[in-house]
């Protein structure tokens, strides 16, 4: 099996591509380590040299190796999406310190398993609602209030911020702070028909981000509790993020990268540390080709920048143009001649999140060589 | 937490949203069990009186619980896409016959699967290709032929099926006959911008997968190989399928339905025998509510003739306007009050396969009680 350069671009296989040659079979999720490390300490870097701290996303990866890596790095505790999240990641000892950025509402079995958390590590979690923090009391959890910053999903209105923290704080809950996920920086959901560009869509995001936490932090001292943690998102704002009352960034993706933060802007081909290894198993026209990386490997998500359903980097101008469970259907552009059966292919999904919590594990290749495999441990962990 | 009817409609809960409310928690995916039953005996039924025999699509389900039922219910063997899931089922002693609908690329290390798994149970697979063909042969497993009958993913011309037989034959493989999957039928991939309706694109579809069998079996027979299997999908073609040439049927989504088959008018609310429990988590606003049932559990796929990421069945009119990893954000029709915080809710999956291929385990419910749990065995099982 050897790598296809394409005809229109003969040089040397980038590292991400000479990555998915060296998975031992396909599909596969192979993550290059180099770029790996690259992507911890530069964003490690560019919050430290801007006064923030970093509490990276782990729902990003789901693996208490990339985990370590993250804290070693600089990281001062995780982000987690939800309990069973932060129970695989404290089992595996990686930090004292998760701040579960959602707004939970626990049933008895899960008011027992914070409590039972919350008992070894510190545990923050997220909180819209007064019918929430009665659940969480008790718990031993501290809260963080969520503020819509213009994703409008969860959270409440900057200028309610301070009324739900005395709420929760006159609940018995010890309020840490505020927090936002400015989730319409990626141009889904509300701004899919948005005129303004990617970066024009990232900037306005990170605006909106620091207004919305700006206001939410005033609301909290007018009503008596300090805001000690203010605290933003996200991989395609981090960078563009100022100086001024945040003091935390959460990103998550900026360990990998992917289709969506290319279409962004937010990051470059060589940034790229994660693809799926695909295998060209169908040549059913001169200038298409079908892999088998799937929905069930590289996860549905739409780009709401790009057509298809990833890219290929050895393919430049190539478009996936349809995507089942086991089949990855590629358009190649005019000019450019189709693999061969049997020929590798890297992939680069769209949203990294999804295409790794359908893995079981990740196939670690340094150097173009496969050094370890690392267990997906909080895999599936929804709940 | 109590089942919040809309107040549109008092009606007695339906057996599915009772379902939801017997999860032990949330988010979780709910069979109940007698609308599987019965789903299973129906198609069955359907297939044996048009003499079709039934050879059901385990990749949707991942569970060697559900197989055995479809064994027990009258299927001959079982479809699967991937040398995996073959091997998971086997294991589980489901079943002694495998169709791996699937045009393979055999590595060295599939090679060996492969060879291993037909020493054990008799396999056939897919193929498009001489050059698939040539790693196949030595390992026990015959083929059939597919045919590409207009959803343009893999699969010969009807016309080029005879040459690929006569060709795989020489090389000394076994050709037990021809498939398609009308994938076209859904209405994803080619025809998304068909003027057709759902109803007329289904019919479509059942007609190309006709024209496309009977003239690839005829192809076979003018090489001199008889088809002793002319095989069809689907869920959507498979209640309109005619007796013809076609002697095998391979439905898979039918045993729990979806909310695309849904929206292809292929089933009704009471045939879907499977939903995602979620629990009410934020009430952003008063017609709109927030889920615990995400992208990491219902998957991110489109449904081609609907608005939105699942149907919410307490609340018609409704719409999942926004799906995160963690989010479902349901727009409420006007005049519907939302539920409230903790409340649990059943959401119907668009895409039941890849919902389920993101779960470790299926909660069973039978007459509103959880009856037990199966473990989604062949999950990720996609080499």
């Amino acid at each position: 099996m050897s790598v296809q350069s394409p005809q229109s671009s003969p040089a040397a296989p980038s590292p991400l591509i000479a990555a998915a040659e060296a998975a031992p079979t396909t599909p596969a999720l192979v993550v290059e380590l180099d770029a790996l490390d690259r992507n911890l300490a530069r964003m490690v870097e560019a919050a430290r040299s801007r006064g923030f701290k970093l509490r990276p996303h782990a729902k990003t990866h789901k693996c208490p190796q990339i985990a370590a890596r993250q804290v070693a790095a600089g990281a001062v505790g995780l982000t987690v999406a939800t309990i069973g999240e932060a129970e695989a990641y404290a089992a595996a000892g990686v930090t004292d310190d998760f701040f579960i950025a959602y707004p939970l509402w626990l049933d008895d079995g899960k008011r027992r398993r914070l409590a039972k958390l919350a008992a070894e590590v510190r545990v923050h979690v997220g909180l819209d609602s007064v019918e929430s923090a009665r659940r969480i009391v008790g718990t031993g959890a501290s809260v963080l209030i969520e503020i819509d910053s213009g994703h409008h999903r969860t959270g409440v209105r900057p200028a309610d911020a301070g009324a739900l923290a005395l709420a929760a704080s006159e609940l018995g809950l010890t309020v840490d702070g505020v927090f936002t996920f400015p989730g319409h920086a990626s141009g889904r959901g509300s701004t899919v028909s948005s005129p303004l560009s990617p970066v024009e869509t990232r900037e306005r995001a990170t605006r909106d981000q620091d207004a919305a936490l700006t206001e939410a932090a005033a609301s909290l001292e007018e009503s008596g509790i300090e805001p000690r943690v203010i605290s933003g998102g996200s991989t395609p704002t981090a960078g563009l993020a100022r100086p001024g009352r945040i003091n935390e960034l959460r990103p998550g993706v900026y360990a990998f990268n992917d289709a969506m933060q290319l279409a962004l802007g937010a990051c470059e081909l060589e940034d790229v540390a994660l693809c799926a290894a695909g295998t060209v198993v169908s040549v059913p026209a001169a200038d298409r080709f079908v892999l088998d990386t799937g929905s069930k490997v590289l996860a549905a998500d739409p780009n709401a920048w790009a057509p298809g359903y990833g890219v290929v980097p050895a393919y430049p101008g190539s478009t996936v143009i349809q995507l089942s469970e086991h089949h990855a259907v590629v358009q190649l552009p005019e000019g450019v001649g189709a693999p061969r059966h049997g020929d590798r292919v890297a992939i680069i999904p769209n949203h990294v999140c999804n295409a790794i919590n359908l893995a079981d594990e990740l196939v670690i290749v340094q150097g173009g060589t496969h050094v370890d495999t690392w267990p997906v441990a909080a895999r599936g962990a929804n709940a």
